[in-house]
């Protein structure tokens, strides 16, 4: 892949954006080789001391030049395994209680370094450690930096129930550096970019068509941080107009539904990435888009050519059989309300709507197209 | 006690305040023998679902009322045993899986009845469960009518170190019903007057003679409404300018540093309640307001005079010998910063400041003011 050279060249732009929300503002810094100059763009004086939480794979690359950047600063750090298997309530019991230890006081500073995972449980540790700490997100994940660490969400898993337990609270800062992009590796790469299809689906036909064109893992530096920007944009635009998704934030999900009961069963077998199962996901929900009239059949086609061309997956393993245990799952999402299933549909490519019901049928019919009950 | 007789009286009133925060409304309403209208009272109709979270000794007196206050709702129950081993994070996690095996959703109310504990614990269940639903507090302890229900405070202990994870979240509602108060016992009536005397030291000389001029048993129930309900309005009005805690907020603390640090010690051997440690903490900090220059000798030995008047203990019980271990339990109180304990003082009757920082030799002197060293 081409993201895999050095530091941030004098012609780069940085990317400064703001998101605003009742409970406060966060700064979102994106560039590439940004990571040296953190120290100063955090502004970590401010704070009485800090406390970097990372992950085992992230942190073997990062936490150097993490706490080299933040030299000559009272730095604690605490490093959790990697996996979504770290986001559950006894890893967070135990980071709560290494900060109870450090007497960490409330004008502290946590600094979540790593992916969505490291984002969603550092991000409900600060926001609930004595009522509330400042944190920033460094994202070094394609997922993260486009998804999780923007908007404010966060969370831990409740047995296997996803993102059960959390909050909505904005970081004071998110940096973004897709120099980090270098030691992804490629599955994980592509993965990414399915929540980077998702935003020119639901928002802007224009990125999608950009970032269809080609495999995931072709798109250079620069390119990349033009694309993780409008993504970021896009969130920032939906996330201040519904901080809390009681209405349009509900479109980011779209692909969602089915991703994450699709994401849930794969951990009994092999686990399917996150962005692996929400690509499925998308074709899946595009196909009830199809059958509920909101996008053409052509549309419907060409969107399961585009995510198969980024090289994610369009169907789920052939282990799945015939997934009959997804619909418990789809009827515990988070959206639903009323006893019904609510579902965040396209209505056109670079467009999407919320709340729709879907008759049992097409929503059978969609997880047919997608599973292998054919 | 006088509070034990029947249900509102046709000339009783309804007060009703308003609590106003960056992230919502919250009404409180107070009065006597509210709990059978309590259904009208909070709109239940607009819920999807109801949960009702009490305790054992609370549910068994009024779970009933409250059931039939809400005939015709989906109504689901959950019990805790009484007291403060039940704020943990364990019983929090039970509490939410209940939730999740019930596939509660995010439009449904969480309804908490019983004391400081179960409004806490269920407070942070609901801010976080799916990053939050509503829930509206029925405190049915005297300490929880006038302090733990009102402005947004939640949480869990996390070991020995009290409310360390939690949010600031307001209740869409706050029911007090001081005819519930015909079930407390004497002992818990008297420490939940400690917050009351304390809104006076802080906040309102008239209130604070009012509330100290017999036992807290000898009050009648129409001088109880009137009592709690300027309580909450004092507390209304600090909440309304602080939020967060970042100033203000602080003053509601005075008595709590020591009283925190006294009643965590307690546990080891025969546990004080909130209340009790609190009165003797006021007591405390109130010396060092004398030390600091800030009261008079006389307004220091009235204060003490007071607390005993009013029922409430004014020195730790003889086994706490010199209570050394509190000063490391203070240097741990959520208030300090910067490595330096904080403290909230009153300067004057009726007035209070905070973040003042005092010498270590004026600390050890009131801590053994209170304690049994000389």
């Amino acid at each position: 892949m081409t993201v895999s050279q050095g530091e941030q060249g004098p012609g780069e732009a940085l990317r400064e954006l703001v998101v605003s929300s009742p409970d406060g503002r966060s700064r979102v810094l994106i560039g590439s080789g940004l990571l040296p100059q953190l120290g100063a763009q955090l502004g970590v004086d401010r704070y009485t001391g800090l406390f970097v939480l990372t992950d085992a794979n992230v942190g073997r690359h990062y936490l150097d030049v993490v706490l080299e950047a933040c030299r000559g600063r009272d730095v604690a750090t605490h490093t959790v395994p990697a996996g979504e298997h770290s986001k559950t309530l006894a890893v967070y019991e135990e980071i709560q209680a290494a900060l109870a230890r450090l007497n960490f006081d409330r004008r502290g500073l946590v600094v979540n370094l790593g992916g969505g995972v490291v984002t969603d449980l550092g991000g409900f540790v600060a926001a609930t450690y004595r009522r509330g700490v400042a944190f920033v997100n460094i994202s070094t994940s394609l997922e993260g930096m486009v998804d999780a660490s923007v908007g404010g969400k966060n969370g831990v898993n409740l047995g296997r129930y996803k993102n059960y337990l959390g909050t909505f609270t904005q970081p004071d800062a998110v940096i973004v550096d897709v120099a980090t992009l270098r030691t992804l590796d490629e599955r994980n790469l592509t993965a990414g970019w399915a929540e980077v299809v998702k935003y020119g689906l639901i928002a802007d036909a224009d990125l999608y068509r950009l970032v269809t064109a080609k495999a995931a893992t072709d798109y250079a530096r620069a390119e990349l941080v033009d694309i993780v920007a409008r993504c970021c944009e896009i969130k920032r635009d939906v996330v201040q107009e519904d901080p809390t998704e009681s209405g349009l934030r509900k479109i980011l999900n779209f692909g969602h539904t089915v991703g994450h009961a699709i994401e849930a069963l794969s951990q009994r077998h092999d686990p399917l990435l996150h962005g692996e199962a929400v690509a499925i996901g998308m074709v899946a929900e595009g196909y009830m888009a199809f059958r509920q009239g909101l996008v053409t059949r052509d549309e419907c086609d060409g969107l399961r050519s585009a995510v198969s061309r980024c090289g994610l997956p369009v169907r789920a393993p052939a282990w799945f059989g015939r997934g009959e245990d997804l619909t418990d799952l789809i009827a515990r999402d988070k959206k639903n309300f009323g006893n019904q299933v609510r579902w965040s549909l396209i209505d056109g490519i670079g467009s999407c709507r919320y709340d729709e019901v879907v008759p049992a049928g097409v929503v059978q019919a969609a997880l047919e197209h997608v599973t292998n009950a054919r």
